[in-house]
This record gives C-alpha cells, sequence and structure tokens, in this order.
C-alpha cells in the first residue's frame, strides 16, 4: 500500500509529550488562579455563523479569518474570545447575573503569514468581568491582580503589569485641541520604543500636520516616568483642564490604589502613558504586561475597560473591563528562552511498575491500590528484556520504578528506585504509596518557569 | 445602530454558567482518571491537511467532514481523535517510548443532521495504547478498568462494560464456512437488539442467502449468555475447530481474568457476543459500555483492539487498544434524564463577599486573604441596594455569603451566612477561611452524577 507522508500544517503547535506536560502545567496553574476568582468557565462552539463573527466587520480580521461554506451556511472559525462572549452575553442576557465574571481557555484561529513563533492556531486565556450599564472602577484593579497571581504561580518574579487610561490621552490631547488627530497621535506613539523620540515627533509633525509645539508637548507628556505616585502626581498637574482627563485621572488613581490592596507589590506594576493599545475599543483603563528581562518580546498579557461589549447585537449598555494571555505565544517564547523549568518530572506517570514476574496479578493488584492512592501509575505489560524495560523507563523520565520479582511478590515487599539519584530500597507493599507520595510531592513542587538570572 | 441577532449554531453545545460548571466537572474527572494510568496528555490541532485526515478515504466520514480552502491549502476538522493520533505516532515515531499511552479530551467535527441529542461539535475523551510491533492481551483488560474507574467516580453504578473478541466471531463464521459474509452478518446480527431474532434470520437467509441451518446455528451462537464464566465455558465447546476462533478465546480468557485482577467487579463487566463494532479495523476485543437502566441510550464508551494504527502513513506495525467516550452526548443524555447531580453547588464561587461600607480596602483584603487559602471568591464591587446585592447571591447559587460592614472591620470580624440553611454566624476574620473550606467540601463532596432508583 503506498503511504502517505503524515504532517502536521504549519503555523500550528503540536508538542511532544514531555512540553505537553509542561504546557498542561501552565494550563491547570489558569484555571487554579482564574477560579479563585470566582469566574465561571466558559465554552463556546468554535465554529460560529460568519455573520455574527462579523459583525463588526473590517479590518485584519477579515482577511486573517478561516471562514468557509458548509451546506448553505456561511461559517467561519472564531479569532478570539472577545465576539463570541459579546455574543454569549447578548444572546442569554435574561439568564445571566450581572457582574457577569467569566473566563474562557480555548483555540481561536487566525490564518496569518506562518513565521517563526506566529501561530495560526493558537490558545487564549481571557477574564471579563460585563456589567449591566455600569461596572465598579475597582474591577479594574482586581483583573490585574489575577494576573500577578497567575504569573507569580507560574514563578515569574520580573514581570510588570503596566497600567494606563484612555481618558487621560483623549483628554490631553482634548486640551492640546487634537482630539480629531488622537488616534494617528497613539499609533504614532505607540512606536516610540522601535523608533524614538526623534522619529515620533517627526511622523507627528511631517505627516500629521502637527505643530512642533504641540509635538514638544505630546513628548513631554510621555515621557513622565517614575513611580505609581510620582507619575499620578506629575499628572495632577494638568487637572482642571479637560473633564475627560480629570475623569481618567480620577479612575487610574483608584486602580494604583486598590491594586496594592489586591496585594500587588509596586514592582510588579507601573503606571506607564505610552500605552494605548491600538484597538478601537478601549475607552478607560488599559493593560500591557512585559517580562522585564526580555522586553523584545513584547506585552504576553494585554486588556482593558470598554464602555459597550455587545454593541453590534443589544442596546444594552454593557461595559466590561478583561484581560487576555496569548498562551501558546508565550510558552513558545519561553521554551526558546530557556525558562521552562526542567527539573520538574516531564513523564506522565509518577511510577513505572516494572513485574518481573510470569505472574502478574501481584503487579496489577500493586497499580490499582497506589491508583487509589492518588499515585499516577503506569504498568509495564510487554515481555522484553531487563535492559529494554529499564532503556524504556529512562526514555519515558518517570521519577520511580517499581520491582516486582518472585522474591518480592513472596514477601510481600517492592523494590522502588528513586531514578533521579539511583537510590533503590526494599518496602513492604502497604508503605509503597506513603514513600511515593512524599517522594513526588518533592520533585513536583517546582513551578512550570524558572527565572534566570540576567 | 442596526443590531444583528445573536445565535449560536444549531448542533453546538453552549451551556449556560450552572451546566457548565457541571460539564466541567466531568471533565476533571476524565482528567484526574485517565493521569492516575500514567497516561500523557496530547493536544493536536483541530485543522489538519485534508488528505492527511481522509487518507483512509470513503464513507460516511468524506460526506459529513468540514472541508474547506484557505490560500491553496485544503484543510479539514478532524472528525474523531482517533486519525490525529494516528498522524502523531507515525510523524514522531522516533521520538516516542512504545506502548505509547496517550489521553486526548478535544472537540471533533461532523456535519450531521442537526437533531436532538445529535452534535456537530462535541468531545470526545480518548485513551489509547499503541505497541511497537507487539502489545501484550493485558493492555485489553486494562482499558475497561480506566473506564471503571472514570465512571465509577462520576457517581454511576448500575453500568457495564461489555467485551468480545471479534477474532471469536470471525472463526465462528469461518467454522461455517461464512468467512466472506461475517460483515453482512456481523452488520445484521449487531441490529438484534432492534428487530428481534426473527427479523435477524428473515435477513440472514433473504438478503445474503445464508441457509437456514446456518442461520439457526448463528442465533444459537449470539445467543448465549449468563455469567462470564458461563459464556466462556459455553465458548470452550467451540475450541478446535478454527485456530483464529481458539486465539480470540484465549485473549477473552485473558481479558476476563485480568479484569478481575484490575479490581472491575463483576456485575459491571460482562462477555457478549453480540458485540461487533460496526469499524472495520478492530482486530481483536471490542467494547461497549451501557446504563444498565437507560439501554435506549445505546453504548455510551466504546473501543476495542486494532492491529494497526497507522498504516496509511508507515509501514511500522503498530497495534493499539483504545476506548472513547462522546461527552458531549453522555452529558446531554444525563441531563435529559435528571442524572445530574443538581445538590452540588453550581456557582463559579465559594464565597460572596459583599461590602456593606464605603471603605472597600478591608473586604480587598479578607478576598486576597481566602484567595491565598484556595477558596474561590468573588468580591462584589457595585454600588446597590442591600436587597439587589442579595438577590444577585441568590442567583449566582454561590454556597456562602459574607456581609463586611463597618461594625465588622471595627471588630476585626466577618459575617458569613450559609445560603442554604440561611444560617448566619459572625466569626473573627482569622477563622472564615477554615470555616469555608469545611463547609464547602462538606457541600461539595457529591459526585457530578447521581443515579436515580428505577
Amino acid at each position: 500500500m503506498e503511504k502517505l507522508k503524515p504532517r502536521t500544517l504549519s503555523g500550528f503547535m503540536e508538542l511532544l509529550p514531555g512540553p505537553q506536560i509542561q504546557m498542561e502545567r501552565m494550563m491547570e496553574s489558569l484555571r487554579k488562579n482564574y477560579s479563585l476568582y470566582g469566574f465561571t468557565p466558559l465554552d463556546t462552539p468554535i465554529i460560529e455563523a460568519a455573520e455574527v463573527l462579523l459583525a463588526k466587520g473590517g479590518g485584519e480580521t477579515e482577511k486573517q479569518i478561516y471562514r468557509f461554506q458548509k451546506g448553505d451556511s456561511d461559517l467561519a472559525l472564531r479569532f478570539d474570545l472577545t465576539v463570541p462572549l459579546a455574543k454569549y452575553v447578548a444572546l442569554h442576557y435574561n439568564e445571566l447575573s450581572f457582574p457577569f465574571r467569566r473566563f474562557q481557555i480555548g483555540k481561536v484561529y487566525r490564518g496569518e503569514r506562518a513565521q517563526r513563533g506566529r501561530f495560526r492556531e493558537f490558545y487564549q486565556a481571557d477574564i471579563d468581568i460585563i456589567g449591566d450599564g455600569k461596572l465598579d472602577i475597582i474591577n479594574d484593579a482586581e483583573i490585574p491582580s489575577i494576573i500577578y497571581r497567575t504569573f507569580t504561580d507560574f514563578g515569574l518574579k520580573r514581570f510588570q503589569i503596566r497600567v494606563n487610561n484612555r481618558k487621560i490621552l483623549n483628554g490631553f490631547y482634548a486640551m492640546l485641541g487634537l482630539t480629531e488627530k488622537s488616534g494617528d497621535i497613539m499609533r504614532t506613539v505607540d512606536k516610540l520604543d522601535k523608533v524614538g523620540a526623534e522619529m515620533v515627533k517627526a511622523i507627528l509633525v511631517d505627516d500629521y500636520g502637527i505643530s512642533a509645539a504641540d509635538a514638544d508637548e505630546i513628548l513631554k507628556f510621555i515621557a513622565i516616568q517614575g513611580t505609581s505616585e510620582e507619575v499620578l502626581q506629575a499628572l495632577e498637574g494638568y487637572r482642571g483642564r479637560d473633564p475627560k482627563f480629570d475623569e481618567g485621572l480620577t479612575e487610574l488613581e483608584s486602580v494604583v490604589k486598590y491594586l496594592s490592596a489586591f496585594g500587588v507589590p509596586a514592582e510588579n506594576f507601573a503606571v506607564d502613558l505610552t500605552i494605548a493599545r491600538g484597538l478601537d475599543y478601549y475607552t478607560g483603563t488599559v493593560y500591557e504586561t512585559t517580562l522585564l528581562d526580555y522586553p523584545e518580546i513584547g506585552s504576553v498579557c494585554s486588556g482593558g475597560r470598554y464602555d459597550n461589549l455587545a454593541e453590534y447585537y443589544t442596546d444594552k449598555q454593557l461595559p466590561g473591563v478583561g484581560i487576555s494571555i496569548g498562551v501558546t505565544r508565550l510558552f513558545y517564547v519561553l521554551g526558546e528562552q530557556g525558562l521552562l523549568n526542567d527539573s520538574l518530572p516531564t513523564s506522565a506517570a509518577d511510577v513505572l511498575i516494572l513485574p518481573m514476574s510470569e505472574n502478574m496479578a501481584p503487579a496489577v493488584s500493586l497499580a490499582t491500590a497506589l491508583r487509589n492512592e492518588g499515585i499516577r501509575t503506569q504498568l509495564y505489560t510487554e515481555q522484553k528484556k531487563f535492559k529494554q524495560k529499564m532503556s524504556y523507563a529512562d526514555k519515558l523520565g518517570v521519577p520511580y520504578v517499581i520491582f516486582l520479582g518472585d522474591d518480592e511478590i513472596q514477601s510481600n515487599t517492592a523494590a522502588c528506585k528513586d531514578m533521579a539519584t539511583g537510590e533503590q530500597k526494599s518496602l513492604p507493599v502497604a508503605e509503597v504509596a506513603a514513600f511515593l507520595k512524599a517522594g513526588v510531592a518533592e520533585k513536583t513542587a517546582g513551578s512550570v518557569i524558572l527565572e534566570k538570572q540576567k
């Protein structure tokens, strides 16, 4: 029979068992930490009616979307988790309680040009809080505190959640009479890190017809730096000149105040006036998160406040605030940088039982007993030579191996080998579970990410 | 602005928060129990090259598949998790260790005619063990033992895993000289439950030209019933007439023997000669699982042994054994039958903190402290009247509410209300976590399914 060459599409992550276990650890951490804040897990279809997904229409989205016909239906794969959330909330409005807090971890699809580190299928891990008519500003502080807890649980320490407020930016541009151009200005200012202040000024003046004096004002404004307190104090100097600005500043002050109350240390957040987020629909607080030693990666977790989640589907005013982690990309980047903790076992089993007797029944019973105790146990079933069995155990990377031969069966013991140290000890069968539990707890105690000193 | 009516495609399950929590419990149980057996979690893309997915080609699959062009690529959505596994194992053969044990829980897509209880997007939860060249028969006993543990953990008691072996059936037909017609015969016999013995005989004789005597032999054979031991004993009477039959019988005897060793009680499994599984690629052991009080549902978990997982992609002989739970359909059916345990809390939070003071900081601190203790805590942030706050708590179905007013803040206490009993007690803040943990453990102790007496 002629064989077809097996392949996986480019831009689609498919992990080997070891890395997959590391990925699962990140996923578990996400689920655990998002759940701790009382967010309800949501699972919406990957396929939606194209007109529903594209209600907003236009832009990059439409070009990248996977869209196709099936029978008479015009279908598309979701390209983010926000549009499905908007649909869900509009559709089930009467059955939901507000504030509605949901998290969703799921795959989304964008037919981008395939390139290293860019994925066409990737996981997003989103949290959003949706209000009915109104939503208190304190939620804007809770969201980054969830990210702080999650990242800390991952094992990250050297990260910073950077916060800004679009009303401050819009208010500032209004002061200069540049409201019409604020979109252009923000997109230009967004490039500051990449092209530098000189170039930003040149673009503002040459491309957008802004006076040199105003451009200097803009650059001076976004150059405001320091601790959160210092930045807020500098911003106070602008108060009273534009109501939108004042509103945004008051909001930002609340966010900073409550961020501390939510337990986020000062070194893990900063007020950063250069953050605007490209997307139109953010209207207040905006977030980006950077790994301090890897600024070239860009933001690994972004989001913000929006006034109207579902305006394409409903007249209800549904303000919300949310944030999204691009899990697949983050995982890929962490791997590239060598930050995944390789000292943790990456085998799916805690222990491999190697029967050394014709009589398999005692090995089966021991496996069942260990599983009853919550120990992830694999039973080796094949008739192979000892050397091959050990080579299999090595390849699996399993932390413990148990040998069960006729002698052990006779004496109701088991020979337990710690594969890392090579140490082997004979234990009464009744003591094996406790021994393994303690050992496994120790070996798996580390976090999924291990930061390196730079 | 004109609004677009939000909708979810028919045949796509989208749950409200309460049922979604129940679904998550099933998913957690699946992950936990599959992991206990040392299976490695796998996550393959939902989109594959169409030629890869359809390497086998033909049949119902091709009609139901979601297939589309994107640029120059001919793509398709996976319709099961077995073909992607075959691709994965063939593609990564050199990097895997065998036996390769993997589980995968993921969505698959079939464009079936939409009807009640039929889904176009649904979860499968698969486990498979793949050998390299050979795979011991003991694995055929371990697979149903995993299902036994999983179903028991769900809370099911009245279920039966039914086991057969295709070699026994094929060997039996060979004895009668009916090998050529064995496919037709098995498909006909498969209908026994639905159409009865008379009709089966009529089809065999009229449609397939089988002699009345042979048809009687067939009906007599598949009518062999009783305990597993009785059935095996009856089958021993046929031994020595066909080598394939003898091989199958020996295998089936091993499976039954080890099933007991793996801790599966006699009442939860049975040898059933009517089970053949329609799919061509099963070559030995086959499984079906039925809920004893709901036979009309049919098999909720099926699988078997195959000789050659990846023959379309590689010359390597890769025998395997596996089983699959159609989770979405199972969940739907359990809900329809009222078997989902409604006494378990379906709120995403264990406790809702209702601040009753202008000063939110103590509420934020308490929320942070409870989360540090692993308690899923929601902080209510909106400025609403007391009645509205309580109505929100009721709608969420949260088991505990904490009131934090100025009095409590002053005395460093919290008023904890058990929403089920209505009982409210004032506790020192330091004791709240322990109180909630004990209460939540009690309220969530039940299983996801609660069988009813019939």
